[in-house]
Parts: structure tokens; sequence; C-alpha cells
């Protein structure tokens, strides 16, 4: 069965005065208000988050969402995959959909984090490492680090193309409203920034961020009877890698990024030259590079000088984190992928604004740990 | 898509000296060792787990389990519904295979709580409660005296009736090796325990408990290709009902399970007198009338006098929780719908033991929260 969406919306990411059962109602709400569909008829509610009960002592957040939105009798579900949670949750709610269980399907990520200190974040999050590699120090700001030194070298790449990373998708974030960070910064103040795992710098990571989005969905066929515009789900899978990251044969190629990239361009019948534009999870501006290369939008080892050449830019072939990424927008865990999905539904209906770039498929691509579980979801403009 | 269940498997239920990810796992391995299905055809894995991150530091448990099974590549998430999130991840991995996105899905569920104290645990469970009842101390063992006082008074049922479900289970779960408790009790000792929430004693209440279960669904048709012991998810459908307790119209109706009960009937084309055996989901003994009669096996009000016939019994028209229910068995909360599950597959197939009855269609009902969220399921016998 062909699945839409139907409807989408965000909250203003940042540090946020909220807590997480206000943050997911605040873009439910909204994403049920913009859309044409009464909430009488979502019949399925998934929750992306990682951490409310860490984070927060808040459990049951489904059940509290389903009250707060006024589903009552809607399935409510909470789904898990740390960074990654969002797309998992992309990936649910178009099965239920394509099971045919469900007719109507919300979908609401969030995370709260601010309130926490970032050593307490980092505690609940690099629990996803194997505690092997934990000991050792090897947190995923520390990975990231060490794979960043060894693709530089490797692929005779300079430091300033990862500064250069951070550059695009702050340029980009100042025209998104939404954004944690509406700044533009220049390569200078990137690569004079303090050094946090060597040799990325304070630039080079996304922040600590508080946030929610929210997507709609529901059968095409449904969708037609509703309105004109909607987006189509031309294809979307998941994956794992390693567990242990040093068990990797490569660190410079994500596999879990290379299998789901493949399943999404099987389903969708499409190739990578054929996205018009991506959200890609630049957690840390590395991964950008990474995942172009593992989704086929780059040789390998050549990623950075697509960068380089602005071809990821607003204006290039292949316009990358218009919505200003994970690096700029901020990084709420659990609604991060469906964010990214937020900002190709916006493009492909033609709302993004001073973002828009002219797009009929975009792709988007979250990673949870370091890249430990990865989801691919490809859309196409319809309607 | 007709989908089949191919392999079942649960751990020993009880105070394990053992991890999360070592009884997520066990029952991983023994329910892939257990079935004709090689692991490498396992291409989706879906994790039931309510708190590993709150009781044991541990996240990302999905992507732990993919790699301490060997299913590299396998998409994995973690599924949370609080107590019903074991009924929550049948329900994924059912969507998962009939959507076509995967033809090999395993669903492991499990908890790891006996090294915390009840203290502790209560106060992450009880975070799924509203906080305008929890202040007032209410829990979900305080809305469950509350409820039975209610019952036994309006519907004119003797206390012993309450006691009557624990000392069934209680003889159900002495002939299951797997259950925390292989003891038989009398009425008189339930009577006679301390009192938690009056009037509801200690055995009113099932243990706290580790322990994990697992199932593999797959299509029918490959499932034919396999073998010919397999069972047939026939109905399987969730719902919630308010977050807030004490804005139920009723407090002896619940909501979710009528709700999600005549959602599973509806699909499986069939009624209650067609359920030849059913799980019930005995966290309090009062639970059990409520859900009985939610699901139509009783008369509102009449659920007691099916129990004190000894309809329900091994011998009797219905047994309900022929493996002890969470009663006896224990309720490691993201293990106890997998479970409940796993004992339907062992009967429709004919290997429940000293526990067989005569079935060919048998029900589950998970429930989370205090009927907050509820998934019920019903397997038909196939092969």
């Amino acid at each position: 069965m062909d699945v839409a969406i139907i409807g989408a919306s965000m909250t203003k990411f940042g540090q946020r005065e909220a807590w997480i059962r206000e943050l997911l109602a605040e873009a439910g709400e909204a994403c049920i208000d913009g859309s044409p569909v009464d909430r009488q008829a979502i019949d399925h509610l998934y929750v992306s988050n990682m951490a409310s009960g860490e984070f927060e002592g808040q459990t049951g957040v489904m059940n509290a969402l389903a009250h707060d939105l006024g589903l009552l009798g809607a399935y409510a579900e909470r789904v898990d995959q740390t960074s990654a949670s969002g797309g998992a949750g992309v990936y649910e709610a178009w099965q239920s959909v394509a099971s045919g269980a469900s007719e109507m399907t919300l979908l609401v990520g969030g995370e709260k984090m601010t309130h926490r200190t970032t050593a307490e974040s980092t505690d609940v999050i690099a629990s996803i490492t194997h505690p092997f590699e934990y000991k050792h120090g090897l947190t995923l700001p520390s990975f990231a680090g060490l794979t960043a030194r060894h693709y530089l070298e490797r692929f005779d790449a300079p430091r300033e193309s990862l500064a250069e990373v951070a550059v695009k998708n702050h340029a980009n974030g100042a025209n998104n409203p939404k954004a944690q960070f509406q700044k533009e910064i220049d390569v200078e103040t990137a690569l004079e920034s303090p050094i946090v795992a060597d040799p990325l710098r304070l630039y080079d990571f996304c922040p600590v961020t508080d946030g929610s989005a929210a997507l709609l969905f529901c059968p095409v066929e449904v969708a037609r009877e509703y309105t004109d515009e909607f987006v189509r789900v031309a294809g979307v899978d998941g994956a794992t890698d390693t567990h242990v990251v040093h068990e990797r044969d490569d660190p410079t190629v994500m596999g879990a990024v290379v299998d789901s990239g493949e399943g999404a361009f099987e389903m969708a019948g499409c190739t990578p030259d054929e996205i018009d534009v991506a959200e890609l999870h630049d957690m840390f501006t590395i991964l950008e590079f990474l995942q172009m290369e593992a989704l086929g939008f780059a040789e390998h080892g050549h990623a950075w000088e697509r960068v380089r050449a602005g071809e990821t830019a607003m204006d290039g072939d292949l316009p990358v984190n218009t919505s200003g990424g994970l690096k700029s927008k901020g990084h709420p865990l659990g609604a991060s992928g469906v964010a990214q999905v937020v900002e190709l539904y916006e493009q492909l209906v033609g709302e993004a604004g001073p973002r828009q770039v002219p797009a009929d498929r975009g792709l988007a691509c979250n990673v949870g740990g370091f890249g430990n579980c990865v989801t691919t979801t490809i859309l196409e403009a319809a309607g």
C-alpha cells in the first residue's frame, strides 16, 4: 500500500522551558492543526523518544500524549532507537499504515535534555556503546575524533573541509526560524573553537537540544480524499552495524547507512543522482562526509571535494541539510529523524520559505550510536 | 498477508543473576535454536523493554542484542509500552511482516528488575500515572485496591473469589518449570497474607521478576517452507484508555481491553466463546475478572462466578493463565506480553506438557499502566 505524509510540524528547537510531555504535545497539536485531518481519525500514535525516563523520570509518554492530544482509544507506543528513534518512528509509522493496521498514524518525536548536565547526558548516551570500548574512553565524540583523523589523513582532505560542513549548515540554519542557532559562522571561527576530540572542535559537534517534531501518515488514497498537498513515502529501510565499533572492517564506511540506503533506493526505484535534496545526520561534521559516501552521493573518500566545491550548498546540485542539520538546527535525540522528514516535506510541498530549493525527491538518513542503527527514508512529491 | 509464529521460547523467570543483555540473548538464542530457521534469515529484530535505562543504566539494547545474537545488518528497534511492551512488540512484529518490510522478524521481550528495591521500581513504574493522581498516593497497587473494593461491593462478590484467582494461577504455575513460583497455595494462605492495598493482600499481586521471552514471525507461506509446526496470528489490535484513571466512566470497565479485544475478534472473525485458552494480565487478581468481562468471557460483574465454578481452571471450559499467569510465573515487564504468546504457542502446537489443554485458538491480553495501553492477540493452530 502506498503511504502518504499529510501533515508535518516541529517546535522551536533549543533550550526550552517545557517538559517532554509539553514538547511532544506542542508538535503533535501543531501537526494536527496544520493538516486537513480531524484528530478523531487518528488511530495509531507513535512516540519516538530515547530517554524520557533517564532524563526526566517520566515513563509512559505515549499514553500521556494520547491523553494530551485528545486521541482517546488510539493505539500508542514508544519507539526507541537512540539517536535514530525518529527515523525508526518513520519506519514504524510506514509499517502501521502499509500493513493495514492503521488508516491515520501520528508520529511525534521529541527529547528534553538541556536541564541535565552534558556529563549526565553523555553517561546516558554512552551506555549504548560496548562496555569494552566505553571503559577505554570511547564515547561517541571520541569515535568521531578518531574517525575524522583517519579520514583526513587517508584521503588527503584538508582540515578546513570539515569546518566547511559546519559553515554551510550554519548558513542554512540562519534561514530556519525553528533552528537552535540562527547564526552564520566562518571557517576561522570553526577552526579556532575549543578542541573537543582532536582534530574535532566545538563547531564540529551538534549542540544539546530540547524539541519535538511530528508527522501524519495515511494511505495515499485516503490522503487524496483530504487534499492535494501531501508527499509519498517512496522508500524506507533500516539496518544495524556492529555494536562494537572497532569490529568494523573500515572505520570510514558506515555499513548500516549503506544497507539501509540500498534498501530505500531499491524500494523507491531510484538512484542517488535522482535525489534533489538530502537531510543527513551531521551529529559530527565527519558524519556528513561518511553518509554522502555510504549513500552513493560521492565516491569513497571524495565527499569532502563535493562539499568544498559548493555542490551541497543551497544552490548546489544536491543541497544537504537545508534545515541547518543537527549542527545548527539542534539534536533533540528522538525528534531529529522526524524533523529531517519535516524539512523534506516542506521542501517537496514548496513551503520551505527562504530555504526552498527545487525538489521533487528527497532523502533523510537518521543515525543512532556511531552508525549502530540507521533508517533511510526517500520521499517524493505527490498530490 | 497472513502472519505465522514459527518459534517461541522463554527463560526461567525469577530472580536471575544476569543483566538485561544476557537475559535477552538467552531467550533469543533459544528461540532461534528451537526453530527450523537459520539466523541469517532474520531481517528485523524488536526488543520489548520498558526501562533498561532506568533499571540498569543500559541504553541501546536493540543494537547490543543484534550483536549478541549475530544478526548483523538486521533492522533493530526497542518497543516500549510499559507493562504492555511485550504485547506491543507482538503487534509491531505482526506489522513488520504484514507490511512486507520483513520476511523473518525476531521479537525478544525482557526486563531485569530484582536488583532494584521495590521502592525504586515503584518510582519508575508509577511515573506512568498522571502526576495529579500520583501525588495523592495513587500508584498502580492503590488503584487495584480501590477497584477491587468497588467490584466486590457492587457485584456482591465474596473476598474469597479474588483469592481463588491466585490459588488457580499458582496451581498452574506449579506445573511450569519456567515460572518464578512453582508452589501451590490455598485460599487461607492468600487471605491471611499481609495487606498491601486493602482489600488486596500480598497474594493478590504479581512478584518483581527478571526474565525474557522470544518469538519468531514470518509470512505463513514462508513458514510452510520450513515446517508444519507453526501457529497463525489470527487477530491483533491495540488501544489506549485515559491517562487519568479517575476520568473513566466506570472503574470496573477496562475500556482499552474492550477496544483492543473487539479489534482482535473482528480481525480473527471469531467470538469469545470460540476461544479455547486465554492468557490474561493478572498483575493484580482483580484484573483477571475485569479482563474476562471486557473481552466478553463473562457478563459485567459475573467473572468471579465463572472462576468460583472452576470454569477457568485447567479442566474448565476456558482455562485462563495455564502458564501460571503473571501471578505465579512472574512479571518481567517487557517480557510478559511475549511470554503470554509463548504459552499460547506451546498450547496450540501441543507442547505444553503437564499444562496442556485441548486448544485450537488462544487469546492473550497484555495491559500497561492500569489499563492505559492494551494489546490483544488471537492465535490459531495452523500448519
